[in-house]
């Protein structure tokens, strides 16, 4: 426990929830690291695509990103929208169960989920990528180093993050100032004339192959990557101060303009100065942003801290995961699609089981692909695609029923603003699967109807269990019919005492089972000591009482079995006693040290299971416990 | 279970128990096995120590082989004489308890333990050793065959050996006829002259010092284990056919007048072909007895059978621990030394945790010592040896109390012959540990009185609390005095309602608890819920039914603990009610299929265990099950 404690923190109380509403000033940073951190490897992973056809694709990647952000900005509107509807909480398991019903809300929970696994992985990935840019010698710890990023990010999250606001706005804001100076300045040169990188970026290998279709929609369905995260603020407007709608809105324009800018300026800047992606599992990778880094400003101070404030940035943007899916897991687990232990807090208030899960499935992934970025890219964006899509057509259904009640030009465009939204995400997730089926989306698309038929099997059980547990009133008030007792005793002592003295202030009709030949042909039988403790100890005392005395049955077990013979009795009992309930008493010697767990039998523990899983309704059973003092 | 079936086969009634009494013909391979297969290491074990002193050694192996004799008749009188006394189970353990106390019957039971685990132990890795004299190719594999044959022997152990008289006599009679006539053959021969061995031995290494004192000491004690099983036979004098004494008389004789001719036989023939002992751990290995059957009759099928009869009943001998370990342990359980469970017949009637404990143990020695007998040899005849003094001391004060009664000639040489025997395997036992002490009897000396401690440490737990569970007899069987009734219940439903029925059946003073806030600062409360469900299914029912209602308590948890506030209702109820029985209520879905039991909390069993664990005396815990039925 005291282990427990120094790793976790002591247990909060329900009432020390942190309450704290926060601003645009805090939720760019809460809520956009998973967005603007995806510029960190939304555009190599366009670029890795575009690898084969040498320096021919640095002239695809700026149009590619054009479309790329084409979607966002059809996304930031849909969005914008969400936000306004649902002002509390528009995740897009909540938009997608409301408008199109339970089963596809739970299809957008379960895309959601494995979005939320993958940006763990995906993030912690990238950014030891970045570590292993700025300081090659620790490239072959890779998949280590992430394992080692991820169990801290999992301590942290299981001791709670409420106040770790501070910690996410420091390295945000100086990724978004130091980069925007960086590619500013870089993009100020550019416009000036030819550029001359100060460090020389490694260069270009020969075309293999040409330009084609194929490749660029390949290398769209991966940059798509750069806008998982968007859907962050809506899922917690209630977070945001009053008026918490206008508040929401500006974090969410804010985090949507600097993805733009970081995206557009380093594919520019990626083709000015001839930036190519490189083949992460070889010695000697460096992350595109590393190289753009080193040409603008040489491997400087300036290098360092803009790779520090990448490194930073990825890790906190895999912490986002840790907020948001176990929060996930608990609205899926209050309905009933996950066990109710998901929606319950630990020590420090947070989710501790959905924390774990994450963690799990993160590490998983990370060690099955090595903690390479590039082979985790095309598992990732099916997901999110999938949850925008959803949601987006949710909300195009909200504004339909809307109109349904009163129609409304404004109304009608808002359906048609989320419209072109879902029509959009669902196109580029078409192109996302198509392209990137046979590279690792199989996995994803094999994944989410697997783990929908799971979700969707535990609700299906609960729901039976919940079906068969309703019920009326209490009936039969007045009839207090007595249970009738069995008492299975192996001789006569202190608990069997105890154990008859119970029994007997509950009923009449009290009936004693010892079982003989348990311990086979040659063990030395006590039957005639038990039978004359029986007589001296409990015939003789209710003779002189004038009450009737229970009833001791000694049965021969020639097979050693006690469970089954006592069990049969057990169904003689339901028979011989048809309204009644019959109570097992089961006297146990309470194991107080470990050492007794090795010292006792588990006969007690194995009959009252038998009894619990085998028996009919009428049967209770009850434990006698006897402490032993110590001496 | 049908795994277990097919592995163990069926269950066996305590009717089936086989109870076929023998006679010398069965009674010299069933109970001779051990100690006429010690024939085949303990010359080994002699001329090992010899080694250094190179061809010098051999003109030593038949005076210490001598001695060794002398030690075997000693013994062999007194065994006669214990057989006569102790007509129905004559083991050290018991001869020892009776004769010098419990302490040191424990101490013999001990010796016993550890002699019989090393039995084990020595007898495969000596059997897999003549395997790999005659199939060099297996060499590399001496360990894994070691434990094969190990798991081969416990799985038929745990069927149940009662139909191996025949596996037994056959392999015992092959081996003893074959070598007789073998070594009778090359007597014959070595008497008619110099003898010419037809495969010549591997030349005796030069010697590297001389020979002294010490050297022909440690020799005499590793040839001292080729005695080790000659207490056998009066182990189980009541296994033999009436009259039993005689029977086990000529069974004794039997062996040891073979075991003598086989040593004696060994040890000239060694001499005479010039026969020294080779190390184990080197590939090319061969045996004395390999070296020996080779020289007399060469590489042939007469070797081959003479070697195969030599690995049969080696692993035999192994066998015979099998048989004494678990009854030895069964007597030690019975004494209270052991967990009950050592004296509980398995599905086949035999006492299968004594069986696992043996093979557990003996492969832990095996793999410690990688299946090499020269190793193991050190740590074993201390165990032996030290059982034998016990053993034959208690003999002497047998005689000692007969002569207080009727003092007779012939008792007092019977005392004589015991007392010498105890001398002489004191001796002996002294020999052996200061020979073998370095070289690994220290590991015996060190394990014993651990142990010994362990199993009195045992007995005293078991005695306090068979001193707390003794008690007289029932009183107060007029004053039924009902229980005072608590019942947890986390909303109203089927189960909560069946258990109010029941307690309600009990007593009047029932007491149900909700723990709200469980579900920390977010979790949404059914408390006003619960409140219009009791009031409309219990207290009014109660009201229509002019019977006072039962009382709900519901108390906030902030720390989301639920046992702490429930035990704490308890013992607040231990207090209001000092003379009543306090019975908690403990309503529980029953998991029925495996998944159950990942979908449900263990709220139920932990509240269980923590009442059984932490509450007074005067606490019972009733379960009151809800079994799902599968729709």
């Amino acid at each position: 426990m005291s282990v427990l404690s120094l790793l976790l923190g002591r247990r909060l109380s329900n009432t020390e929830a942190g309450g704290e509403k926060i601003t645009e000033l805090e939720g760019v940073p809460a809520m956009g690291l998973d967005a603007l951190s995806s510029a960190a490897y939304g555009p190599e992973a366009a670029l890795t695509i575009l690898l084969p056809v040498g320096a021919a694709g640095l002239t695809q990647i700026v149009p590619i990103t054009g479309a790329v952000l084409l979607l966002l900005f059809i996304l930031f509107f849909s969005y914008w929208q969400t936000i306004e509807a649902y002002p509390s909480n528009g995740g897009s398991y909540t938009v997608a169960s409301e408008n199109l019903g339970a089963p596809v809300g739970l299809l957008a929970g379960t895309a959601l989920m494995v979005d939320y696994t993958l940006n763990v992985a995906v993030g912690i990935s990238a950014g030891i990528a970045a570590l292993t840019s700025a300081v090659p010698a620790l490239h072959p710890w890779t998949l280590p180093l992430c394992l080692a990023v991820l169990a801290a990010i999992t301590l942290l999250n299981l001791r709670g993050t409420q106040e770790a606001g501070l910690a996410f706005a420091v390295p945000t804001y100086l990724f978004v100032v130091w980069w925007i100076g960086l590619l500013v300045f870089g993009l100020a040169k550019a416009m000036a004339g030819h550029p001359a990188p100060v460090t020389r970026p490694p260069p270009i290998p020969a075309a293999t192959q040409a330009v084609g279709l194929w490749l660029i929609l390949r290398a769209f369905a991966s940059g798509c990557t750069a806008m998982t995260g968007v859907e962050a603020v809506s899922n917690a407007v209630s977070a945001f101060r009053a008026p918490s709608v206008r508040h929401a809105h500006r974090t969410l324009a804010g985090i949507v303009i600097l993805l733009a800018f970081l995206l557009l300026a380093i594919a520019t800047l990626a083709r000015s100065y001839a930036i190519g992606a490189m083949d992460q599992t070889r010695p000697g990778y460096q992350s595109v942003l590393s190289q753009l880094a080193a040409a603008l400003a040489g491997r400087g101070v300036i290098y360092d801290v803009a790779i520090g404030s990448v490194l930073a940035v990825l890790c906190l943007s895999a912490n986002t995961s840790f907020v948001g899916f176990p929060r996930l897991c608990r609205l899926l687990a209050r309905d009933r699609y996950l066990p109710h232990s998901f929606a319950m807090p630990g020590r420090r208030l947070v989710y501790s089981l959905g924390i774990l899960f994450l963690a799990g499935a993160a590490s998983i992934l990370l060690v099955a692909f090595g903690g390479i970025t590039d082979r985790l890219i095309p598992l990732f964006a099916v997901g999110a695609f999938l949850s925008f899509t959803l949601s987006q057509a949710g909300m195009a259904m909200h504004w339909t029923r809307a109109l349904r009640h009163a129609g409304s030009p404004k109304v009608q465009l808002k359906r048609f603003v989320n419209g072109l939204g879902a029509i959009a995400t669902a196109v580029a997730l078409g192109i996302i699967i198509v392209a990137k089926f046979a590279e690792g989306a199989w996995i994803t698309i094999l994944v989410i109807p697997l783990l929908f038929w799971l979700m969707h099997s535990v609700r299906r059980r609960f729901d039976t269990v919940r079906r068969q547990l309703r019920y009326g009133a209490m009936q039969h008030l007045t009839r207090h019919n007595p249970p009738a007792v069995m008492l299975p005793m192996e001789s006569w002592n202190a608990i069997t005492a105890k154990a008859l003295h119970f029994a007997i202030s509950l009923s009449q009709d009290v009936l004693a089972v010892h079982l003989s030949a348990l311990e086979g042909p040659e063990g030395d039988e006590n039957e005639a000591e038990l039978r004359r403790d029986w007589q001296r100890n409990v015939v003789m005392p209710a003779q002189q009482a004038g009450v009737p005395a229970p009833t001791l049955v000694v049965l021969r077990s020639e097979y050693r079995e006690f469970l089954e013979p006592l069990q049969k009795i057990v169904r003689e009992m339901e028979q011989r006693f048809p309204d009644r309930t019959i109570a097992v008493l089961i006297p146990e010697v309470v194991k107080v040290k470990w050492w007794d767990y090795l010292l006792y039998t588990y006969r007690s523990r194995q009959l009252q299971a038998a009894l619990m899983r085998q028996s009919g309704r009428r049967v209770v059973v009850i434990d006698v416990p006897w402490r032993i003092v110590e001496e």
